[in-house]
């Protein structure tokens, strides 16, 4: 790897496309964005994707492709591994979508590599956010789903098929808790993605301010004191804190970084997330564990893209 | 590594002490046991063991310590790893007693390895056992307590302090589960562990027919049909079931290799175990999984432990 020449990272989300070039040191040189338009077939967005990509190329004012040291690109699961065939779920244009050919075709010559999006964040707040430093953690990611992805000995984990570091189906309450789409019954997922905070909300009796519910919403409402809110985020914290007690005891980790949309709500969350750690992880070796929240911001998806080719050898074990 | 040379392997468990010499591709050529006596201070146990070596070297036909590769043992935890200070839970006798230093003192220049055995049994299933072409697997040993090790993408994992691959306090039951010695409550360990599943059974009204409880006896009353002692079993069974598929989906494996005592109870333990991960291992990449019982025997350990020294860059990550 020529870690003289930047990367360019593509970000590839339900709400919004990115990309950008990022140095070989991780910082951002430049990036352009756009709305993931719903009414797009799946040539039509990417199209749209391959007209902001060479938006990103112009205003850091890269000609020649020949000066990338490749392409990195995260996006929403589930995907083969590591071919880059993707069909994320909040983009329904999309299914088996062969990204990583596509990309290979439009950079020849090029690395090109994939991976699940939660898994980018992950590398990224390893690489440069909360992680540095630390060689076992972590990366959640609480948001529409609950994804994350795990540093061990000091790598990205692949796992057999690209989706280690998935906490969103570690079973938090077998018995009593709600049904997954997965098909399992109690899944963190089930009960903390945004979706699920809100429904359950409801069903307690919160009555959100406008006709699109979303756990945004309610947790300024929490913010305001809504009782309902308040319980409804503190216990989508202790599903979050007994999934990490869990997968701290089992892979021995020392931190744990939380981020996605559902971790802006702050202490309302990570109180009792905090507190069932405290509860549960109780071995001398897990007693240490530290739960912080994301330290990248926006950023951080094309960080962790651009490091599955800048920093290859931590973060990217495929082909 | 020098891998034309075979390893010493040493292996201390709270019940024997073993030791034995193990060939480059991990045949055993030759070993020796003592049991594990509980009248002895630490110094008296290591010169016990220092003794059994030296049958082992002998019976082996190696006069000179430079024939060997190195030495590699497994022992039981805690340790602090990788410094190899033991303070197993079974041998009350060895408290912060410095194994490693002192195999290191005995074998000088020799490379000294020294892992929790529930690791070592890990290891050696995947290098010559039933997780041989399998990349990503947990080893599982429910005995006297809940233990395992880790391998993914390959390699065994460490963590943060050589205790990844420790399944026993996964949460099963936070709620209405037993309370746990970590501390914690509803842990895997304080279901399955062969002690607890006595326990529990004694409490819905087995009666075992000799004082000494042991779920072994548990085991072949349940398989002559008593229906407390298959309940027992079941229920841990499918404790094992749902950490196991926690464990899956977070860590992507593909094999779970179950050893121990209670796995010698087979399909009384087993069905339900499988029923749970049929049941909760619902994502595509987790539907796969296969859950096996251990396939080396008595050797396992002895074996595991050679590999930290003879396939030292799969399974050894220490200093």
């Amino acid at each position: 790897m020529d870690t003289d020449r930047p990367a360019l990272a593509v970000d590839i989300g339900g709400t919004k496309l990115a990309a950008g070039v990022i140095e070989p040191g991780g910082r951002v040189v430049t990036w352009e964005q756009t709305p993931t338009r719903r009414d797009l077939d799946g040539e039509q967005l990417w199209r749209t994707l391959d007209a902001l990509i060479s938006r990103a190329l112009e205003s850091a004012e890269i000609s020649r492709p020949q000066s990338l040291a490749g392409v990195g690109c995260g996006c929403g699961g589930p995907m083969e591994w590591p071919s880059g065939v993707v069909s994320p779920l909040n983009i329904p244009a999309w299914r088996a979508f062969p990204l990583r050919g596509r990309l290979e075709e439009r950079f020849a010559g090029l690395p090109v590599r994939v991976h699940n999006d939660a898994i980018c964040l992950a590398a990224a707040e390893h690489w440069r956010g909360a992680g540095q430093d630390c060689s076992n953690m972590l990366g959640v990611v609480v948001s529409t789903g609950v994804g994350g992805g795990l540093i061990l000995d000091g790598r990205l984990i692949a796992g057999a098929s690209g989706n280690a570091g998935h906490i969103g189906h570690v079973i938090v309450e077998p018995d009593t808790g709600p049904r997954c789409a997965c098909g399992g019954r109690g899944c963190l997922e089930a009960i903390a993605r945004g979706p699920a905070v809100a429904a359950w909300a409801q069903a307690q009796g919160w009555r959100p301010g406008q006709p699109d519910v979303s756990a945004r919403d309610l947790a300024a409402d929490a913010a305001r004191g809504d009782p309902v809110g308040r319980a409804a985020l503190a216990r989508a914290g202790r599903a979050l804190g007994l999934a990490i007690t869990s997968a701290t005891l089992l892979c021995d980790l020392e931190l744990i970084v939380v981020g996605g949309g559902l971790a802006q709500a702050g202490p309302l969350l990570f109180d009792s997330l905090h507190e069932a750690v405290r509860q549960y992880a109780r071995l001398p070796f897990a007693r240490g564990v530290r739960v912080v929240p994301a330290g990248l911001g926006q950023s951080a998806g094309l960080v962790g893209a651009a490091a599955l080719i800048l920093q290859g050898e931590q973060y990217w074990s495929g082909d």
